[in-house]
C-alpha cells in the first residue's frame, strides 16, 4: 500500500495539533531553499512545507523544482506566515519524480489561455484551471443529484445513431468502411448495407428523440452525454464534440418545462456556489484582474459572484418571442440602426439581438416562449394561432442561448403533417410516432449545453477553456 | 401549468388519510370495468384506481385500455383488496391518450426478452425493463456519488481521438469526407489532412491515457462516457457502444489500486439494495422462474439478492495470475481435460478459465494480479521479475471480467522502452509521456464496463438487455 497520503484539502481543514501527517503533490514554487507550496489538486490552496536548514542535503534540495512531485512527512503546526492557518514541518522528504525546471512547459509566470490550450495535458496544474474543472466537476454532480433527487431516471441514448431527423446540424459519418476502396453497389453508390451496422451512421446531435421513449414509460427521464456537430465554426462559441443534459418529462407543458428549467439551473450554480467557494474566489480575482485590460465602460457592473449570486436570486424574466422583438423594434438601439441584421416578426433572432435582450434590457437570463414554427423544429407542439410553436429558449447573460426547448407535439396528426411539411420521413421514425399512437400525453423537454453552463459559472470567455481537450475544426490533439 | 400529479411511488408511500390527489400514467390493466392498474414509471407496483359502478360513461370505459395515458383525480383511501395499502377512489378520469388495444404490440402477457429488443422503444414499459433500468439509474448515481464523496474529479476524456495507440481493439473511423470521392493525396493514398480534424480520427476505446493527465494534476479522477469497439462480436457479452467508469488514481499503487475497486464495487451495490428493493425483488423472482426451465444442476445455488448480500459482505478473493494457473492446473477439471482451451503459464485466460476460477472454485468476485507483461498494455507497470506486470482483472461469478486495471509504468525509460518493444509510436504520445518527465508519480487505475455491473445486479443474462438501446454488429435501430 502506497497511498497513506492526507489530501491537502483535508489537511488544510483541520486544526494545526502537532499531528504527524504525510502529503503528496506536486511543487508549485520553493523559496529561499525553505518553504515549499505544495499542490495535490484537491485545491488551488498551496501546503505550505517548511524545511528546516541544514536539516536536507544539498542534491535533495536542488531536486525540488517546479512540478517535481514529493512525498513529505512531518507536523502540522501552527503557520508563522499569513495567509494561512497551518503548515506541515518536514521530517522526511522523497522525491516521487524529478522535474526538470528548465525543459517544463509551464513557467512560474502568468500564461496566456491561448499558450495553455496547447498544453492541454499540462493547464490542470494551473490555478485557473485547476478551478474551472473542479467547477466542472461539481456541476455535473448537482446535475446528477437535482434530477436523482426529483427521480428522474438517467437514461444513455445511443451515441452512435442511423437516424439523421432530427435535422439539427451537419453530423459525423461513424463507419468501418474502408475509403480506399469501398464496397459499392452495382449503380456505382456506396453499399452501407456492408457497414459495421449493416447501414449508415453517425455522431448523435440529440438525444431528445429517444429520451421521449424513456419520458412516455418512466414519466421524467433525463440525458448527460457527448454530443456532435460537424460544423466548421471556429469560434469561442461552438466545439465539434460537447456535452449536453436532456431531460425529458411527461404530463408537462411548456410552463413547466420553463419552471423546472429554472430551478435546475439556479439548484446547480448554487452548488458550485455552496462547494466550491474558493474556486470561484480565485476566478472571480481573475476576471477582474482580465477586466483591467478593458475600458472602463465595457467593464461588468458586477463581479463574477455577484452575478451568480443575482441569478440563483431573482426569477428570470419570461417573455413571448413575439414580446422580444416587439422590445428591439422599440429599442434606441434598433432606431439609431445599431444592430447588424435586420429585425422583424418571423426572423431567428442573432446573437445580437439576444444579448441586447439580456445584456441591455433585462439584464438577466430570459426565457423567451413562443417562436414561430417556421424557424424550430418539427416535433415542437403547434400553437392555436397556427403560427408559432410551444418552444422556449433560455438566453444567459454574456453566454447567449444555454437552454433551448419546447413542448413536443404529442396530438399524431398534428405531428405526421408537420413531418410531412417538413420532409421529415415518417418510415424512419416509426418507433418515435408510436408513442403518439399508444398513450401519448403531453410532455415537453430542453437541452442545456454543459460547456455553456460552465463558462457562465466561471466567467471563462472562450469554450475550449472549460472542456478538457476540445475537439474543434482541424484540431484534435491529445 | 399542467403538472399537477403525485408519482405513484411517492402516493404508495403515504398514508390513506381521505386526501385528493391526482395522478397520471398508462393503463396496465383493467378488470371489470372497475379496476385500473395504473403506472406511471416511478414504481412497479401499480396504483388501483377504483371506478364507482355507474360513475362513468361507457364511451370513457371502452377507452381504458392497455398502455391508454389518464389523468385521474380522486380521493386516496385504504385499500379492501390484498397486495396493496391504499387505492384511489376517481372522481374525474381523463383519457389522455388513446392506445388501440389491438395494434399495442405489446399484450397483457409474457414477451420472450428477444421480442422486446425488437420493440426496445416500448420495452422500458415492462416490468422487467422498469426495474432494470431504474436500477441502472441508481448504479449510476452511486457511482457519481461514491467519487464525488472521495474528492475525486469527473473528466470527460474525448470521445473523438486522433490517438489509436491503446490498442484496446478496432475503432469506428470518425469523418466527414465523402466516401464517394473522397481526396487524395498524389501517391493516391486518401488524404485525411482535408478530413474535419485535419487528420485520420476515431472514436475511444479508453479515457485512460487521458486521466491520466487528469490524475497528474488532480489527483484523483475518473471518467464515466461511452467507448466503443468495432468487433464484430454477436455474442450476449458484447456491445459496440458502451459506457464505461475509469477511475486513475496518482499515489497509487497495485494494491490501492484493488482496494478502491472493491470498495466501489460493494458501495454501488449496496447503493442499489437500499434504493431499489421493490426492483431488485421482482428480478429475483423472474429469475427463480426463468431458473425453473432449466435442470436442477443448472440452477444457481443463491438467488438474485443472496448473491448480492454475499458479494457486499464478503472479500474478494485475490490471487495472483501464477496462482489462478496452478489452480487450474491441479483443478480435476483440467485433468479431465474439460477445457476446451488449454492451461499454461502465459495464455491469456479463456472464458471457461476465468468462470471455473470464479464460479467453481472460490465462488465468489477474485480479484487476479500480476499477470504475464506480453498478454497486456504498454502503459502497465513492471514487475521486478521481468516477466509480469502490475496488472489486475476484477472476475464476477456469471459475467467474467467486470474490472481490468493497473498500476502504471510511471518510470520514463521503461515505459519508453515496452513501447518500443510494442511498436507504439513515441511521438503520437508525446503528451502522455510528458507526466513521466515532468512530477511523475506512481498511479493507477482501473476501467468498469457499465454493462457488465447492470448485468450482475440485474441478473439479466444478455447485455443487450440492460442498455436502452443496444448497438451491435449489423443493428443501429432507434
Amino acid at each position: 500500500m502506497f497511498n497513506n497520503r492526507i489530501k491537502v484539502k483535508a489537511l488544510l481543514a483541520g486544526e494545526p495539533a502537532g499531528q504527524q501527517a504525510t502529503v503528496m503533490g506536486w511543487v508549485r514554487t520553493f523559496r529561499n531553499n525553505q518553504f515549499v507550496a505544495l499542490n495535490d489538486g484537491s485545491t488551488n490552496n498551496n501546503l505550505q512545507v517548511v524545511l528546516e536548514l541544514g536539516k536536507f542535503d544539498d542534491t535533495l534540495l536542488k531536486r525540488i523544482t517546479t512540478s517535481a512531485a514529493l512525498k513529505v512527512t512531518g507536523t502540522v503546526v501552527a503557520s508563522q506566515g499569513k495567509g494561512q492557518k497551518l503548515e506541515l514541518k518536514a521530517d522526511t522528504i522523497e522525491i516521487l519524480g524529478d522535474s526538470d525546471a528548465e525543459k517544463y512547459p509551464l513557467q512560474p509566470k502568468k500564461h496566456s489561455l491561448e499558450f495553455l490550450r496547447e498544453k492541454a495535458h499540462l493547464r490542470f496544474r494551473t490555478n485557473t484551471f485547476g478551478s474551472v474543472f473542479r467547477i466542472r466537476h461539481s456541476l455535473a454532480f448537482a446535475i446528477h443529484k437535482f434530477f436523482n433527487e426529483k427521480g428522474f431516471v438517467y437514461l444513455h441514448t445511443p451515441i452512435i445513431t442511423a437516424s439523421d431527423a432530427e435535422g439539427a446540424g451537419e453530423m459525423f459519418r461513424v463507419s468501418t468502411l474502408p475509403f480506399d476502396n469501398p464496397p459499392r453497389r452495382e449503380d456505382g453508390t456506396i453499399d452501407f448495407s456492408e457497414d459495421f451496422f449493416g447501414r449508415a451512421t453517425n455522431l448523435t446531435v440529440s438525444g431528445q428523440l429517444e429520451g421521449e421513449l424513456g419520458a412516455t414509460a418512466f414519466g421524467e427521464i433525463y440525458t448527460f452525454g457527448p454530443t456532435f456537430r460537424a460544423e466548421n465554426s471556429n469560434t469561442a462559441r461552438h466545439l465539434a464534440e460537447f456535452w449536453m443534459i436532456e431531460p425529458e418529462m411527461a404530463f408537462c407543458d411548456l410552463e413547466d418545462n420553463a419552471n423546472l428549467a429554472e430551478e435546475f439551473i439556479q439548484y446547480i450554480i448554487r452548488y458550485a456556489m455552496e462547494h466550491n467557494a474558493d474556486d470561484l474566489e480565485f476566478l472571480r480575482q481573475r476576471l477582474l484582474e482580465e477586466e483591467k485590460a478593458k475600458p472602463q465602460t465595457e467593464r461588468s457592473e458586477l463581479d463574477l459572484i455577484q452575478k451568480l449570486e443575482f441569478v440563483v436570486n431573482n426569477q428570470f424574466e419570461r417573455i413571448t418571442y413575439t414580446e422580444a422583438i416587439d422590445i428591439l423594434l422599440q429599442s434606441n438601439h434598433y432606431k439609431k440602426k445599431k444592430f447588424q441584421y435586420d429585425v422583424s416578426w418571423g426572423i431567428d433572432m442573432q446573437s445580437e439581438h439576444e444579448r441586447y435582450l439580456v445584456e441591455k434590457h433585462f439584464k438577466k437570463p430570459v426565457i423567451v416562449t413562443n417562436y414561430p414554427k417556421d424557424i424550430k423544429a418539427f416535433y415542437m407542439r403547434q400553437n392555436e394561432d397556427g403560427k408559432t410553436v410551444a418552444a422556449m429558449d433560455i438566453l444567459a447573460p454574456g453566454i447567449g442561448e444555454i437552454v433551448g426547448g419546447s413542448q413536443r407535439e404529442e396530438r399524431l396528426e398534428r405531428l405526421e403533417q408537420r413531418m410531412t411539411e417538413m420532409n421529415i420521413p415518417h418510415e424512419e421514425l416509426w418507433w418515435y410516432l408510436d408513442t403518439r399512437r399508444f398513450g401519448t400525453v403531453p410532455h415537453a423537454g430542453f437541452g442545456l449545453g454543459f460547456e455553456r453552463i460552465v463558462q457562465f459559472v466561471t466567467g471563462m470567455s472562450n469554450i475550449r477553456d472549460v472542456i478538457a481537450f476540445p475537439r474543434t475544426p482541424k484540431s484534435a490533439e491529445f
